[in-house]
């Protein structure tokens, strides 16, 4: 189980890295809505493998085939279903995993959980399933302009170097997604991105890699989203996150740092706008309150760890509890996070749209 | 919508700060389970008001009354009922707050969402709701003692003032509930205690209020427990966790810290102790690969923010728009930290105890 | 499980027979509802043992107790609790049955389930449950009339006693509730009526059991509520009637009779009527075509069997498997269809009010 | 909506009939299962358009092809999805009928409810959707056969040609498959199947349609499986059949022939049988007592009303309420029955192996 998203704008995400396809089947997208399949594809092409030299090789076209849901370019209300094939698994490389647990993979836990697992690439495991978050994503951005709601996300932290704060101001920066697709790290703070760059790129040489944090944020949602108690909105955009591998933390508005305040520092106050809309004048509650949207920017910053394949022997030990030394080979990814800020954005859209569904 | 939680050990919680009583109603409970309601009713008292100095003063016995589900002292299967009467509202202490929205709390997002709503004493989105979570969590700890596990929660920093991270090494240290508990601050080192203290004095004499961090572990947890992809077991406990009120940040294992090590850092490696059981070296993991528990202990950080109710004047609008000045009156609480260690001590033995029915 | 019903109007009830109380907890019933709590006490009158001679003498007050979610009068989007005391169990008149377990109860399959139970008075499986249904149906109903849709059942047959066919033309009929409340049995045609209470008095007599048909409309749903595929309106209603306790069969329309039909005589043939709208001439469909609601009235038609309780003695095995005799002693019901009546009203309405905020 | 179902054993199913694909994805089969697809391709067979003269003609090879959740044969715990790709879809045959409702079919209360809707062979509430059903329950009657539980339906009347009552006593009777499977029209009595064929003949010769019923056994399931209250074995499987298109009603046990009996008559005696296990003399119940299996054969009939696509003429509205004609041409299924039979055993399928994975 797990593999499904969501109650309003549900999703249920299929596929393994090395079997015939990864997809996702949408239940719940509104009868006509338009889907610009370009758009769409463009957002696949965001996290696609092989993009630029700082991310992994493998070499995935991530054509998205539309199985159902569309009439004449628009959805119908029945599920939609989205699929990409699986093009360039070379499955051969991991014959010599078939028994070895990684470091930090999920093998041995599958091991224990499933008995009988797909070792090929972390199978199910593997970030391939993240190919179907984004394509689910898209169609949830694309609902969501329909309310003039945007999410961008980008990289704030490589390492211990990070963006500065006053890029930023409060989370949400004056910056745009053309600003961020500017450079291949996706941090759009040029200074900030070479030397991330600079970074990733010993790291890669030395076979190693590295984490670092996502920032992101949505605006022009409008107060009223979300849900009190169990499923408040940031609850909710936590589990999403969460859920995206290597992430090993989340925080919204003023989060860990906010800890560092007195109430009467961090209380945001209320006041009345010029057009008559009730604001707060600084933004630590990150845009909810009481678990629902209070109409300010929605901002977000997600921590990932060094993702664990790396090219390096390592001692481990197998499925029979022998030692073993484990061998990273071939491609590997020296950093994920240009890759995973499309990701950021796809689960951040997903939660949105829910709520948005929710909300009418 | 949003007040149930869980799938197999199912829960959903009823009541405002200023009706009659709240409850919550547990689904899924294993029939059998002979239930400790003395020992419930001291996980209660932990959470009270009134405890010590150092919190609210509102004072609530808090007594436990069991509606359903029981028979000759052990669960039948059928849902549980625990309700627990409010006995201390002062209710006409809001009645100025009627039509106002106080800084950084609730009260303007629940008016936007419903319309109509019970604005006294935070209504449903008071901390008084968490009695019915500490409540279903002391029955969850009661299922999980039965496999051997037991959570444990302490606050590891009031503001900038944070227990050395020698005294809890990967998170987890070697203190238990006696050293939690001999201070009115739940912090088990002594000296930093009286630090904390100290500092949420001065706070309170200030009609302020102060945030930090509670730190929390599971342990003796078997491996195998936990969903991959969208239900990882720590997206479930990040979801938790962040739906306590003030919560504005989680991280699990190696955190947000864990974003400056390099994969070969943080990599844990396996191998296999004097009893053959595989463990890891290292907990970066916090005891959960690939969402799934791996047998080592799982740990988490909490961020929470000082809470919004001051002794202070504010400027503020109401419901028309119109600027009002609020102001906090009577009781109020310098730092929820002590009182929301048993909370997130409950909401992380609801998602394991999630966990274990859905392993067996 | 299985305490729970419900997606958007969700409803999760609890209590046994003999426990301290039943109720039920509604969870998105709309912010804003007036709700009539005298209206509501009514709904429960129906349903409580001992309205007429011809139900069971139990004796209950069943006054209903507002636990949360209400306000000055009106629902605040927070959880409705609504509970009842048991007033008069008479645990002792069932010390006899421990262990026994009685023909075509569900203590043998309880035993088998939950290895402890509550015995006494079927514990959980009681028709006392029902109590909170009837209670959570009638908040339901007073949500549906702000829509005009109305929810009626009555007694259609006893045994082979049977009202004839034209007093309710395709399922619907003139009468009202006025008309279905005049005679104890609940039959809307006071000669059938009259027959129908002749026959319970004499199987009263006789220690024994009968068991008859439900039959229920709602008049002015709009179309274009309900699901298709699995989530089918009909099929969800099916559910609902047949989680009743002694529900066999269930059907909508046409029904069993239908399938003697051709095609060219089954059809509904669609027309625009005086006033625009798009209508059936017929109305096989019972109001719902491919799982949507088609504006017609929806009909559907429960059998109830004899219930189980009869003042006989009947040989039985205990669990330990041994041959026993047991023997119903005190109060029966010598037909449940008179108070089956509100609950199918109120499972009825409990579907139709998930639908209707499914729809909005 | 709606496109999902099932808790422990989830499938949720996608594509239209004229769209590229029909499909479905399940997830939560347990890990290790074995999966013979040249058992599941002859479930696919058994549904399939063509396969006999008194059926559609619609020509669909419908290989089923595997996209996910298979390693080296067996489960591996992901979703397993199962896909048919449409192969003659004649969407041509349906333009005229673009703007038109057919009387009796969806295409009102689709237009109603979602505004834009594929027309094209009834979209996705076409019969072609139950191919994903049939595949799934293929699975499900893998996973089912493990614990030895097997399921079977058959055609017991087609319009008021009913096979003997004594030809399946109690609902069960001594038939297999291959009786099933003998004749086109699935009933196991030879002479009815001919009286039945022919009814049938005549019926596709008058470009008519007729309905009729299915009945349907469950044998070898363990005492202990469903659940009480709401979710009831039999308000499952209620659900489940009444979601198959045409369906008009479910019974089971006694049904609405119960109805007639006395308490006394009705209630199943338990004794203690030659192995020690606890028996019902009788099967009124259904193999359910309270929603639970006792262990004895679940029965069921399900009531399918005549088809709605007729080889004639009628009159109609089109979707700006003029007046049309709609008529039927090219193929039409004059009895749905035969093919009804193996989506039944799909359905009930499911829901058994929902309770089988739940009882574990």
């Amino acid at each position: 189980m797990g593999n499904s998203f969501g109650r309003r704008f549900r999703i249920t995400t299929f596929g393994e890295s090395h079997g015939p396809a990864v997809g996702v089947v949408i239940d719940g997208c509104p009868a006509g809505l338009a889907l610009d399949l370009e758009a769409l594809q463009r957002e696949m092409d965001r996290r696609r493998p092989g993009q630029s030299r700082i991310t992994t090789r493998r070499d995935e076209a991530d054509t998205i085939e539309v199985l159902s849901g569309l009439y004449e370019g628009r959805a119908t209300g029945a599920p939609i279903t989205l699929m990409v094939r699986n093009a360039d698994p070379r499955s051969a490389d991991y014959d010599h995993l078939r028994h070895a647990y990684r470091p930090s993979h999920a093998d041995y836990t599958y091991q224990v959980k499933y008995g009988h697992r797909d070792h090929r690439g972390g199978g199910r495991s593997s970030a391939r399933e993240t190919a179907a978050r984004v394509a689910a994503g898209a169609v949830a951005k694309q609902l969501l302009a329909q309310q003039g709601v945007e999410v961008l996300a980008w990289v704030s932290a490589v390492g211990d170097i990070a963006m500065p704060d006053e890029v930023a101001p409060d989370g949400v920066g004056s910056f745009g997604l053309a600003e961020v697709e500017a450079t291949p790290v996706r941090c759009p703070h040029p200074a900030t991105a070479d030397a991330m760059i600079a970074r990733i790129d010993a790291v890669r040489k030395a076979g190693d890699t590295i984490g670092g944090i996502v920032s992101a944020r949505a605006t022009s949602v409008p107060a009223g989203w979300g849900e009190p108690v169990f499923d408040k909105l940031h609850a909710e955009l936590g589990r999403a996150i969460l859920s995206i591998n290597a992430c090993k933390g989340f925080e919204y508005g003023s989060g860990f740092a906010g800890t560092h305040l007195l109430g009467s520092e961090h209380n945001d106050l209320f006041y009345r706008d010029a057009e008559g809309r009730i604001r707060t004048r600084t933004n630590h509650s990150g845009g909810i309150q009481g678990g629902i949207s209070n109409g300010e920017a929605i901002t977000l910053r997600a921590a990932f760890k060094p993702v664990a394949t790396i090219l390096r022997q390592q001692p481990s030990v197998d499925d029979t509890g022998a030692e073993v030394t484990v061998e990273g080979r071939g491609r590997h990814d020296p950093c994920v996070l240009p890759r995973a800020v499309p990701i950021v954005e796809a689960m951040m859209a997903l939660v949105l749209a829910d709520a948005m569904l929710d909300a009418h």
